[in-house]
């Protein structure tokens, strides 16, 4: 059977995304952009990733939309990349990638990196899955229903 | 600058899961699995994917604690792929990207699969970054800290 290469036909809202995000650095990307980056050489000095491969994988994301490219806020010559609506939307889902990391991936004493709420100076609250009424679900609380 | 294929050493808690879920594949497999997918058939069949890439998907995602290999419920011979706590852990990452995709990857009148609480039959609500107190945090309400 052959590998598909796109889920743009899939009738679930898990499978699209992943055209845009299926690969491990597109969501660092997106979540550098969080920390405040916008420009390709400071993606490129963070990251360590190739330069080919860095401005392809930009390439997409402003072709889907999640950033568009816009003339420098400080009349430099250079372009940014900016989270459009769209990119910033993604702010739950990194965030609840972020603490399955943080729970899973480090040991107790690890250094890591955390992300605090400006206000308090203290940890984000776990992200949950809750009902409209506002009680947590867990997987075996739901079910997905075929269109 | 080489491409690094390992963020294990990374300080960043969105990092060092993308060596687990860094491929479009891996968070269907994940999905798959919510929805009650226990058999290497049943993957293999709703995601149509090359049975040697599966296999490779799933051994890592054993080798990664997130599936666990256990005999068949129903004591026939076959293996079930069990998602572990860890693995049930992601309930809230693919629910994120769920509703990323359900906002921006559909027109308003398309089919799509829907995510539901059993209780209720309704929409689980919109996943959201809290703080402690409540408060719902955008990007800009938040840091992240260097270790």
């Amino acid at each position: 059977m052959p590998k598909r290469t796109s889920h743009e036909e899939s009738a679930c809202p898990v499978a699209r995304p992943l055209d845009v995000l299926g690969d491990g650095w597109t969501l660092l990307i997106v979540r550098d952009a969080f920390d405040g980056l916008r420009r390709f050489g400071q993606f490129q000095k963070n990251l360590g990733l190739a330069k080919n491969i860095l401005s392809a994988r930009l390439a997409n994301l402003v072709a889907n939309g999640v950033f568009e490219l816009t003339p420098a806020a400080d009349g430099s010559p250079y372009q940014e990349y900016r989270l459009t609506e769209k990119g910033r939307a993604l702010f739950p889902v990194v965030t609840a990638l972020r603490q399955w990391g943080e729970q899973y991936f480090f040991t107790g004493d690890e250094p890591r990196a955390r992300l605090v709420d400006r206000a308090a100076g203290a940890p984000v609250a776990r992200v949950e899955v809750r009902a409209s009424d506002g009680r947590v679900l867990g997987p075996d609380d739901t079910e997905v229903l075929l269109p």
